[in-house]
């Protein structure tokens, strides 16, 4: 299996991503590569500051990189020889098995839709994205942001291709599925979220229903499902909270002798808390639903944030989710045209 | 001045209802009264607990009850002689300024359309709930979740009407206007959020641009917009993320000896911070939009948050914020019709 790493894509590359692979590498099964694409002279010396296995860490040169405020479309259109648009295509072409970037959310979508294609049946792919569960196992959210307005059937498909995710990535059994909505009641909601209510109970996945934005911080589901507005201002109000809640907590805490002497004695406590609010444990945001395997890290990955992505991505291509997903489209495919014959 | 309250409505009533109108009767100015609506022997029993002023406190029977689990609607139109329709009416009928419940939310607005109607030139009346920052002070949140479907001229009323209460109500200065979106660049967005863009730049508003979820908890301006549905999210996942956040750390920190005299330490700073959770000290969430003051308090309301919400309410009356509203249709108008008319 081989494993393709943009080695020039977010905000501490090359440096922190090829740390992160040389870390990665170390823990690779046997027969496994990673092969880090970019501008050669630079990743070659990065990687010189590293003991490492060359014939388990390769590289690729291209010469373009994609930078984080170039415009998606035109950026993927235009810079063909870009880091991130050659890893795709070595996706594509079979050189690589999967694609893993921490670079332009935007491009990458754009780069899966233009090179790789969607799955056939599948009218809109999506992002899915860690949720944290403070204390608990974290839920998968889809979709992340990639679309911005949906129709029921799309909520559909984030369900099915979120389910087959959770089970045989993150080892959830039978996933539980939860809609986003205004109430817990069936009746509940917009015309977008009743219809998806309608199509998700008649879809043979095990949905639970509603779910409402409270109970999500303790762990609703296994998948979240939502358009991709909603699921984006669920992920960053989580984010801004936490580090608000948690500068807040070190500001009142350091007020005063004995607030500090009690931080003091709790200091284990608020680091192991702080420890929680790291996503990047759980591995990347896969994109479900393009034909073949991408991966999206934090832009702002560290090291340790790029060596948990490609280790807890080799599922992803070992359980051959893309095939799983493709096989799956049948199984809802009756169920999103009702809408569409409406 | 007459502030009618509902006496049946909220978990807690009639206790907590009655026992807050009677501590806010205590400071309420001279030649302000208080009106309970209800069930007369219920209420009186009630208030007969109390040492109150029989010339501030007066009672006005009604027999039915809507209750929290009943349909909005058919509540509003079958239970006429209910304490939440009986209230609205008396507001329609100048025997009183202004309504308060803690009541069935959806009935509250239904009632209000129903019987008091909208503001002429105002499509959607919205919901205008406290969005709490903690460590600063409150934004308000408009709409928060009467409308989960927005056309673009409804943000901008939501805009207005928020506004003029924030600057009123909350004594905030040209209040600064946010618009909830996936991003701060201008050109991001939904087609709503987009085209609401547009419209709030040429408004003459305080808008300062779209606001990123993630922005919110610190506080990112003073009145934020949003559709319905956004709006229920952002508050219910902050409300749940709080409580979440409050459960863990109590669990925590009582782990052990170290953490427990640790957390002894620090009891103070912790129940500040809770009490910062609180957003009973805000007062309630005005029903904008509609011709005569609303407000609708949390239905699990005790008797400080009904004290402080029926303060708090008196200057939505004195400064005269329906008339102020009706005034300022005509300002944006012209803006909400060039939609129409695309």
């Amino acid at each position: 299996m081989r494993i393709i790493v943009d080695g020039m894509g977010g905000d501490n590359a090359p440096q922190a991503i090829v740390e992160g692979v040389v870390q990665a590498s170390a823990k690779l099964p046997a027969g496994y590569e990673i092969c880090l694409v970019g501008r050669e002279d630079c990743l070659r010396r990065e990687l010189a500051k590293y003991d490492y296995d060359a014939r388990i860490i390769t590289i690729s040169h291209a010469e373009e990189v994609i930078a984080m405020e170039d415009a998606p479309v035109k950026a993927v259109r235009t810079k063909k020889k870009s880091s991130l648009v050659s890893g795709i295509q070595m996706v594509k072409s079979g050189e690589g098995d999967i694609f893993i970037s921490a670079g332009n959310s935007g491009a990458l979508m754009a780069g899966g839709l233009f090179i790789l294609g969607r799955i056939q049946g599948i009218d809109r792919p999506a992002i899915a994205s860690v949720y944290p569960v403070l204390g608990g196992s974290p839920q998968l959210l889809v979709d992340a942001g990639a679309n911005s307005e949906c129709k029921p059937g799309n909520l559909l498909e984030f369900a099915m291709m979120g389910s087959i995710y959770a089970e045989k990535v993150w080892g959830r059994k039978e996933p539980s599925i939860g809609l986003v909505n205004l109430g817990v009641e069936e009746n509940k909601g917009s015309t977008l979220t009743k219809a998806a209510y309608e199509m998700l109970a008649r879809s043979g996945l095990n949905f639970t229903g509603n779910v409402e934005a409270r109970e999500l911080p303790d762990g609703a589901c296994d998948v979240i499902v939502c358009d991709g507005f909603t699921g984006n201002v669920i992920l960053k109000l989580t984010e801004g909270f936490a580090l608000h809640i948690l500068g807040l907590l070190k500001a009142r805490f350091t007020e005063g002798t004995k607030a500090k002497i009690g931080a003091l004695l709790l200091k284990d406590k608020l680091r192991s808390l702080k420890g929680e609010f790291d996503y990047s444990e759980y591995g990347g945001a896969p994109i479900l639903g393009v034909k073949g395997a991408i991966v999206k890290m934090h832009g702002s990955s560290n090291a340790n944030a790029v060596k948990n992505t490609v280790l807890k991505s080799i599922p992803y291509v070992e359980e051959q989710v893309v095939d799983k997903i493709q096989n799956s489209v049948l199984d809802i495919e009756e169920i999103v045209n009702s809408e569409r014959e409406e």
